[in-house]
């Protein structure tokens, strides 16, 4: 008798694999490739990190630890709220997850029920949308506006509410694909009405500490029922150590505890203890954060001389979101085009933007300069 | 307005881990406590990993890898099954997974679908059940006989049947808590059944290279329609590198592919180049095993003595799994009562069967001699 497969493994790849795979095989046959296609930084860990993992492979047995995280971890993740924002997060609602993914699995878990609707803007992450699906959560996609920096809106909200109750929204600030924020002014207006309509928020905050003007507002600090999700992969530049944290409502603790411990066990123990250090590395990461805003200030330059000149305003993160209406209807062949013809690898709005990403693309320039620069006239000289 | 909470988080924490914030209060007091609840080894990774982890600390940037693992590490799984078990599988078959638990979490996703019925045997792993819940699944139990070495049988499952159809069958051998195992006769007879009932079995061989007589048979050479669970944390002792595998039929591949990106991104990336190593160090890893083998020749002489006679035969893992119903009826208080007033932290049967573990208790023989020898002593001194 044949066997059955889930239906929920039926959610779509991401097309910026597409171009990772063109791209490489693009390299293989010895031809430059500039990478503006990839969400990660160019750098490895601080060092502080690494010279703390080299100690601790060798004088700790890389053993479980609790669900919830090492205490020192969450302790000096607690502190960091203190130093960074100037707000007072408890140790006990800071939960270490395995990566940012980790945190999304557990806190929809923990927060929703299957059939819920869970609001987010469009463009967004699409793995929001993916992991909501898998987990039998419906994601209800707001069409946000460039006026209103890509970020959802009561109003947004509102008319989502037209077609059923709104059990939670998700929102980023930093966004990806957009990199635009919401300010104190908005993400309090923002809170203020999900919390008068009963509307759980998860507030993705992954990209915070990598800002180019304002620094970037914390919900942890505007409302206590408030899912706060972090991860050490972008400011602290430790993608592949897979590494983050929730801050977690007192209501939501115990499940996810409980969820944790049956669904992950325990975070990577050395990640884990490496991460403690991360916390001494400022310096280090400050230049990685000056680097991308020398970065930025050139692609905001010299992306409209190659025709890209209707860009999202980049507040933070480490990517600029253009409009190519003008020049494509297809951004997904666009994107084809240019790799092939000026090995410049981006990434098509398709996969953060389902109804109008065949109008936008998205550079990330969390790589070198020299790659930045290069790629920048190459895209000068297309044709295209 | 009062926000909600989901009800998926409302899954049991485990009773062992009660058994340990005792046992460390205990230690605060300065009192022994011998650790017979623990799962996991006494040892660190093998030396050859933790150099291999050295050098990659130093020499790689540890960026995300690609969802389905780094092709050396699949490739060294690969020809670890022709080495280890003399069976054939396709490299693009392994999937390199977060621990088993990643393993688990994708391939219920792929397999299944909400409200599906997958059984399992009680006495189990009790992760099982309550990621089949979280994840809407219904978990099916079916009451395992010790005649049966505690294994699911086509009758269990025959039986399970008349409530309505079973989907999926999860079975582990050598089993946790049991140690019990499947011969080749039985797991083929199983898997044959299953298949003619369209029934997809989820195989746990994460014990596997830890047995005491016959080895395992992994279901990876017997049926390709099968979804096997493997894991680093056991044979090769790295349980906090939260690194493990999957063996996918081609028809669940897809699935698995899109899952993993969106829910994981990419294991970790150190433990995945660290792990390559491990494939090299069997010497040491075979020493670990003398030591559990001479831990449960130990155990098995004295544990009698001490009163515990009735132990399912241990084929495998690190587990005596003991009947205590002569003793007590509550094997929660009784488990309480040993650790208060012999320093032994044993772990209570009903973390693995809500029905009639309240008469068992696992013992673990993970640690060191020294440790398991000092327990036995204090459980003969013990009044009881």
């Amino acid at each position: 008798m044949a066997l059955k497969v889930g239906r929920r493994g039926a959610i779509p790849a991401f097309l910026v694999m597409e171009v990772m795979r063109a791209a490489a095989l693009r390299e293989r046959e010895g031809k430059a490739v500039y990478h503006l296609e990839v969400g990660q930084p160019g750098t490895s860990a601080p060092r502080g990190v690494i010279e703390a993992a080299h100690k601790a492979l060798d004088g700790d047995r890389i053993g479980y630890t609790v669900a919830l995280g090492i205490p020192e971890l969450r302790a000096a993740i607690a502190t960091d709220y203190a130093d960074r924002y100037g707000i007072k997060v408890p140790e006990d609602r800071i939960v270490v997850t395995t990566g940012s993914s980790g945190g999304f699995i557990l806190s929809f878990l923990a927060a929703f029920d299957p059939g819920d609707r869970v609001a987010l803007a469009a463009p967004g992450y699409p793995c929001y949308r993916h992991i909501l699906s898998a987990l039998g959560i419906d994601p209800v996609m707001l069409p946000a506006q460039a006026e209103d920096r890509f970020q959802p809106t009561p109003a947004l909200l509102e008319k989502a509410m037209e077609d059923g109750p709104i059990d939670g929204l998700i929102v980023a600030s930093p966004s990806n694909p957009a990199g635009t924020m919401l300010g104190r002014e908005a993400l309090t207006a923002l809170l203020d009405y999900c919390r008068d309509k009963g509307i759980r928020v998860i507030s993705d905050e992954i990209y915070h500490g990598i800002t180019f003007g304002e620094p970037a507002v914390s919900a942890a600090g505007l409302d206590s029922g408030v899912v706060v999700v972090n991860s050490f992969s972008k400011y602290f530049s430790m993608t592949g150590w897979r590494l983050g944290w929730l801050v977690v409502p007192e209501d939501m603790l115990r499940a996810v505890e409980c969820l944790a411990q049956n669904l992950f066990i325990s975070p990577p123990t050395l990640s884990q203890i490496a991460a403690v250090a991360a916390f001494d590395c400022h310096d280090e990461l400050q230049a990685n954060l000056a680097r991308y805003g020398a970065n930025r200030e050139f692609l905001l330059a010299e992306l409209p001389k190659a025709g890209f000149s209707d860009l999202a305003p980049s507040d933070g993160a480490f990517y600029l979101y253009a409009d190519v209406g003008t020049r494509t209807n297809d951004s997904r062949d666009f994107c084809a085009r240019i790799l092939n013809e000026t090995g410049v690898a981006i990434t098509s709005g398709l996969d953060f933007d389902a109804d109008r990403g065949n109008r936008t693309v998205r550079f990330s320039f969390a790589g070198s300069t020299e790659e930045i620069e290069a790629a920048a006239e190459a895209l000068k000289n297309w044709g295209g």
